[in-house]
């Protein structure tokens, strides 16, 4: 038997117990004629003791330990005369009367402390040893939690977990798909999917009433610090539903994750702001609401007064830092720098102050009188002491600009708290983006997405203007998760498709399966994903979705822990019947 | 709105009640001046009344309903005149005041009923049509509380389910790996992974101590009826344990599932056989213990009675058959051409039958006299009634057909009722198994599945001899999981690789980053896999795992409801610099 307790359990009351204990050593302390030995493993640390008393052959082992050693030890507990109120076993540690070596271990790489002295490269390569660090391993714990918690939740809401097919049919709509040569089919391949949208789709067909999964999907995109070639989604579907009755769902499982994973209780409802509101207010489809600083736009009250920057512009817009009027030329000047960065893109930056006095000092003194200006500072909703920063330009790149500014002024101001959550729904999205590289509209969220009743009339009219029954859910300015009610209806599927300019043929090929299976009873539905790394790592406080997957790619999608991908037999790719072209 | 009530919901107690339900029409009767619905959706089924009562415009609507079409009924709650005790919703019926066709349907291609008129290939075509069919949901619904229950159990023993990557490295051992181009890496390939074993060997390296996991799996392999190219596991490891110690934390999931899913309470621990005694008692790895008839050896006691057939053999066995003695000549010649076909492959069968009256009758009664054949019986533990059936031949070949034998006389027996559950342990698996065509050992489980102790020695001298640390979980005569405890030891594993005939090169190359996480501590660690599909398959009565998976394969490994695998774009393949080669 390797163990009667785990490094995590002992306490006063296990006094005068003989255990047996295994675990990593983490340190060793040699004082003269004593040695501690830190003793570890997921549960805990429990500290060993070897002293005068320490029977000769057993300090003759303990001479040739090192860190990462596994050991196993049996003895007895006893009080500690020096307690350490931080640790849960702090009041006991462990005589020993028996050493057994399990394991020796090189010199690890880098330090398994809570802070490593090992950089991300190198931490890769040893993820196995990274993952002994505690705040790696509480990540994964939170992830373990939020996974049970999820499924608890959704089970008592009679949702069933369906796993869908992994080697499913290549689509050329959307991101790129990974494939897979089949063998017994050559020069045919299977395609992982992206999402399982249009299973949960037959699955509602299929009359399951409500489905969810948590489940992996794949994008062969060029990864960004925070994408991964393969993800993990909470894919959720529900049946005879309209947006309010899937809203009202899902925010029932976040409050019930936010209360059981992070102890915060939401009474109210979460904020719904509409993409319009979201885009005009903050610049962005996913609003960070731990802080206000909304946009003011004063392009109206702003023109006319001969300063040409803002006569010829579409749009002017600000936010009000409150108590930054004190900001010195230096700060203002790095905030200037910091919006004319080309990933910003904005061309100058107005500034305002309003003194503590009442006065004004502004970058436009000479083409605004005070009384401008304080018609601007009474408009925006400023107070004395407040900074006023204000962009222009055309709407969409000065607003985006402003979402920026507005965050890094919010980074400024301690107003981003990672322990503070958020939470808000985004709706009424546009139901189609134009893109002017294809000269044709796209979904914006997928093309069985439902226009707003309301908006049907616009697909002949001017389908840009159309909104659709699509939501997002939004924590902390991250988008967690989104979805829609989707369209059940073959005529409306196929004026979206008009819209979308895939011609019947098209559809037929692309995504026959599905327009057969409606051809049977369809029932209206809807549904959400939500991406489980992120939503993991926003409860962690995390920026990056690596910290939560136990073995994440690199950013040229490469584990370099176990080298892969690489290079295949001649042999297993004949039996594919592929060539490598070089 | 589209429901207030499910169709499974409402009773006597709702008399008087508005409500709104929709669904699916799963019949229509017209009765001369009354019509009536019987409306379904996952829950259940309500019936809907339409009578002389029912406004002129509903009952125009009602005329154009049909089988499958959804709709939206609005009405009150009665009591019906003539009850149904079968339904839960039996005692009420639905008056409707407005009625929404949602979707209309076509004719389906099988009807949507308990049994169904539709061949197996029609319903993989639309397997959308078969899921509405109550027999496939509810396998389905199985499979969902199975998949809870599991994770509540074993969160509830602090293992943590901790995702491993699908995108791994291929190995050229073990079965066919199905490939993953990666454009961002030219001319290199991911595998999908066969089963999780490295990673979760990792995680136990790293210190998680107890890990699970429900995960896809895949193999490209030909298929079988009871293979599909993916499938889902339980994957399970444990640290600081011993092979006793992973049993019973199994044995207690297995136990609970039985009662929490199946109602079965299992009080005493579950048997454990050897690896031995279950070949030589049933001869196969993976026993049906519903029902006795072991086999018995009667190769002494039969021998050099001067009947050729006997006396050249290497062994000479057989089971008994109780109350068989009656069976007819013609019974007696099917059980004979039985055993010689050709998968079953025995020669001929020896039969004697021991009658009520303690006579003997026999097809060897030329060369054993009625005290030889008594003997026998005596041995083989047969009472007066009971039919021996005796086979003869080389050991191996001679206990596979006795165990065919002993399967399909407890199938004529009505001895495998699938409502019983006869779970156990097999236990003691040779480690390494000879290849002839490769003329070197393989490992029977894992190359790094742990030899006993006792064993070690014979590395040198035997290694055909020697037993490991490996165990199969068995219900019913089907194998529903297996592990090991792994070699966690270097100098132990570079043994098992010379065993193997695998160079140190060779081990480098393949389980590189595995022996690199071995030299940083690596704790004691064994685990278990469970295949996730036949467990649900067995506790479910079924043969077929492919009744318990939403969307399967064929025996072609094709989806032919979507359509899979496919040809892809030119383009595509170029990206991926690859090409067919026809």
């Amino acid at each position: 038997m390797y163990r009667t307790h785990t490094c995590g359990e002992l306490r006063i009351e296990n006094l005068g117990e003989k255990v047996t204990l295994s675990g990593w050593i983490q340190t060793i302390r040699n004082l003269g004629g004593m040695t501690f030995v830190a003793l570890r493993d997921r549960y805990g640390i429990t500290q060993l003791v070897f002293d005068e008393n320490t029977p000769e052959q057993i300090k003759n082992q303990v001479e040739e330990l090192g860190r990462e050693f596994v050991i196993k030890i049996i003895g007895n507990v006893v009080e500690r005369s020096s307690k350490n109120p931080k640790m849960p076993t702090g009041d006991v540690e462990i005589i020993a009367e028996h050493l057994t070596v399990l394991s020796k271990s090189e010199i690890p790489p880098f330090t398994i402390e809570n802070e490593t002295d090992g950089g991300d490269e190198i931490r890769m390569k040893y993820r196995y040893l990274d993952l002994r660090r505690n705040p790696v391993r509480e990540n994964l714990e939170l992830r373990h939690r939020m996974g049970q918690e999820i499924r608890k939740y959704l089970d008592g809401e009679k949702f069933m977990e369906i796993e869908t097919p992994y080697l499913i049919k290549s689509t050329p709509e959307g991101a790129r798909d990974f494939i897979v040569p089949s063998r017994m089919n050559p020069g045919e391949f299977y395609a992982l999917p992206q999402s399982p949208q249009t299973f949960k789709q037959l699955l509602m067909v299929s009359g399951f009433d409500k489905y969810f999964q948590i489940v992996k999907c794949f994008r062969d995109e060029d990864l960004r610090a925070d994408r991964q070639p393969e993800f993990t989604q909470i894919d959720c579907e529900m049946s005879f539903v309209d947006q309010e009755d899937v809203l009202n769902t899902f925010e029932g499982l976040a409050k019930y994750l936010f209360l059981e994973v992070k102890g915060a209780k939401f009474e109210e409802s979460f904020p719904r702001i509409t993409y319009d509101d979201a885009m005009n207010y903050y610049g962005s489809d996913k609003p960070d609401l731990r802080f206000g600083m909304k946009f003011s736009e004063i392009t109206e009250i702003a023109q006319g007064k001969g300063f040409k920057v803002f006569d010829s512009v579409e749009y002017i817009g600000g936010i009000v830092a409150n108590g930054c009027a004190e900001y010195s030329r230096k700060k203002v000047d790095e905030l200037t720098a910091f919006v004319q960065k080309p990933q910003v893109g904005a061309k100058g930056l107005v500034y305002v102050k309003y003194n503590q006095d009442g006065t004004f000092k502004s970058s436009v003194d000479k083409f605004f009188s005070p009384d401008n200006l304080k018609s601007w500072a009474d408009f925006m909703n400023a107070k004395p002491g407040d900074l006023l920063l204000i962009l222009a330009g055309n709407k969409n790149d000065t607003q985006n600009a402003l979402n920026v500014l507005r965050l890094e002024m919010g980074d400024r101001l301690g107003l981003r708290d990672k322990n503070k959550f958020a939470p808000c729904w985004v709706v009424d999205f546009p139901l189609l983006e134009w893109v002017d590289e294809e000269k044709r509209f796209f979904a914006k969220h997928h093309p069985f997405t439902s226009p707003k009743t309301e908006d049907i009339a616009l697909f002949d009219s001017d389908p840009a203007k159309m909104h659709a029954n699509a939501y997002d859910f939004v924590i902390n300015g991250v988008e967690i998760g989104g979805g829609s009610i989707r369209i059940f209806n073959a005529e409306l599927q196929q004026k979206m498709f008009n819209a979308l300019g895939i011609s019947t043929e098209e559809a037929e090929e692309k995504f026959g399966f599905l327009l057969d299976a409606f051809r049977f009873g369809a029932p209206p539905h809807g549904g959400i994903a939500f991406g489980f790394d992120r939503w993991c790592s926003v409860f962690g406080g995390s920026e990056s979705i690596r910290d939560y997957i136990a073995f994440p790619k690199n950013n040229s999608g490469r584990d370099v822990m176990i080298d892969s991908p690489s290079v295949v037999d001649e042999k297993q790719l004949k039996e594919l019947t592929l060539k490598v072209i070089k």
